[in-house]
């Protein structure tokens, strides 16, 4: 065991991984139903039989590659293997037995609905809802949910009562950066879905889907893509509808969860209030700094190593901060491969997933409090658990 | 005085911010020979007799406002106002001593010759590293100086070779992330610039220029081009070089100084590692994880807040990382707006610039030993002072 995993083991007062009791709040379900979607698709996101069993193609990049790896005996290549833990909820439960997850809050992973046409997305958000809040009413308390709402503000409202009246499983939304009607964040249309989410006490979890300056990551296979890509764009799109001045609008008791530790926002914040400082034009038009309002958001703990979560909690405190996981994403791996790669049917939840423990590790140095805060008790506040 | 200056001040042991005796390794000039070019010029980049002076058009959106503002009465007031403070030394030695700084390592700004054909390329980067020799000759000490290579990577290994031999005063290259040949930072073709700069002991300083992202950032003035797309854009550079391998056939003593704190690497460098472990294509042709590339590097303290040079610090130590300033960038706000906007011919050297007392002021609390290492002796080392 690694010595950050034994130290957080020992502050905590655990025996083993499997005590530790977190809640993770970023943690990625493929309900059935959307599977079916998916399966059904021909064109990016699509999921078809490949090497190794089932493949999900999500990328417009990965698409490119389809071409050349149809031809290939067995089946494509292209995107990457999926099983049970993307779907199959006794898959997720004996994952998170294994790693000391006491309660998920799953969610939806991208690209969510944004690519059906609208009238489908609203028809799709109210029976993925439902499917969500059936699953999780029987988990015996292990699963919470965030819903989906479709890209369309006054539907997304409604949807939004609708959840917070009947689904008391569903205690957030997740939310693509592209935001409603797909004009972004600080469109001012989303205010009346802003202040609705307020008023319910519900949570915006904002997740990155598109990327950012992907020009620039071709030669690089996925790592670029998925390491500056994602955190660029929540990082853009945040700062976006903070300088906007939107937020003027909306009480400040809005809870918006920011995904991957908040992009680069919490390292970017000072330069943030710098260069708007220096911006008349930008400055006039808010109350307040940058960072006042990224202070007042929620981020997870999904960080990858110890400076940036000490950076984020110097900047925001660890009382805003929640343990995740991005689970399936980043499985094992093996022999220098993700574990299914070709070996299609391997139950994964039988093994350990180091992308896991290493937001675990990266705890390892924080007083007891600070862990605690972060693995469960801001998650349960913030949850309603 | 803010409550961090007088702490920085009494860790120090100094009575005022004069007697700090900083070493600035990132203040940039535009020598009256490159002036020269910039007046001269029709098209971004260029300098013009506007509102309030000369005004500095650099960035292709500031061109685009340039056609309504032609029409203001008094000239134009795209861009932004430029003064002695960009060209003039005794400026720049009349703002150091008012804010402690012993020596500036002068650079060219950005875009340095970017924009030139190659031939003046390489005749005015000969005049302008005499130039700068010349100026840093005659400083008592004050001025040490980054030369600037053409955009080739034979004459540029030339041209490091003359500085190495016979410009004792240049310590280093400043660099654009298009490298030579505009290929970038990871074309193979770089190899031998790197080789013949870790040969002649000399330090590239990594700065941006052309930003990523800037598709977003049009609703937002400057302040997003600036606060992340030129982060972004170093973020990507030193990523690719990382990820390309090439830096396995270079010396590990290679001298590589990133411009604003490195971007956001230091926050994501983290995720940049997991990414690259579940991505073996990527993995298999790298001897180490990213983070042990960028643990090699130089950083400036260039950051604006705490939680960002405390990452800093964290993840690659404080013996790396040198104060900056970014003068005469981020000039001193009064009423709300940049001083020089609309009143030319201020001397901003006598004012007090809150840009560059906030990198004082995020050092307050840290040892007197690290900020004795971030404010001079890591840069004495560096620059062999």
């Amino acid at each position: 065991m690694p010595r950050a995993l034994s130290k957080l083991l020992a502050t905590q007062g655990k025996a083993s991984v499997r005590d530790l009791d977190a809640v993770d709040l970023h943690t990625h379900v493929y309900l059935p139903r959307y599977m079916d979607i998916l399966r059904a698709r021909k064109d990016v996101p699509f999921v078809r039989p490949g090497i190794g069993g089932e493949r999900l193609i999500i990328l417009p990049a990965e698409q490119q590659q389809l071409g050349e790896s149809q031809q290939q005996p067995g089946g494509i290549s292209a995107g990457r293997p999926i099983g049970g833990e993307y779907w199959d909820a006794s898959n997720k439960l004996r994952y998170m037995d294994r790693h000391g997850i006491r309660t998920s809050v799953l969610s939806l992973a991208n690209p969510w609905l944004d690519f059906l046409p609208l009238e489908e997305q609203i028809r799709q958000a109210t029976l993925l809802n439902d499917d969500m809040e059936t699953l999780c009413r029987g988990s015996n308390g292990r699963f919470l949910a965030f819903g989906v709402v479709p890209q369309d503000s006054t539907t997304a409202v409604e949807e939004v009562e609708r959840l917070s009246s009947g689904l008391p499983h569903v205690r957030g939304v997740i939310l693509s950066t592209a935001g409603l009607n797909g004009k972004g964040l600080d469109d001012p249309d989303m205010l009346e879905f802003y202040r609705a989410m307020d008023r319910a006490g519900l949570t915006i979890f904002l997740h990155p889907h598109y990327g950012v300056g992907n020009e620039h990551y071709g030669k690089c296979g996925h790592a670029l893509f998925l390491a500056l890509g994602f955190t660029f764009e929540t990082t853009v799109a945040v700062s976006q509808l903070v300088l906007s001045g939107l937020l003027d609008q909306v009480p400040d008791t809005l809870r918006l969860l920011l995904a991957h530790s908040g992009g680069s926002l919490p390292f970017l914040a000072g330069r943030l209030d710098s260069c708007v400082e220096h911006d008349a034009a930008i400055a006039q038009n808010l109350q307040h700094a940058p960072s006042v309002y990224l202070k007042r958001f929620y981020y997870d703990a999904v960080a990858y190593h110890e400076p940036a979560l000490q950076c984020l909690i110097d900047f925001v405190g660890a009382d805003r901060i929640v343990f995740g996981t991005d689970h399936p994403f980043f499985p094992p791996i093996k022999d220098n491969k993700e574990v299914p790669e070709g070996e299609g049917g391997e139950d994964l939840s039988e093994l350990d997933w180091h992308s896991t423990l290493a937001n675990y590790e990266i705890m390892a140095n924080m007083s007891k409090d600070v862990q605690s805060a972060m693995l469960r008790d801001n998650a349960k506040r913030l949850m309603g658990i």
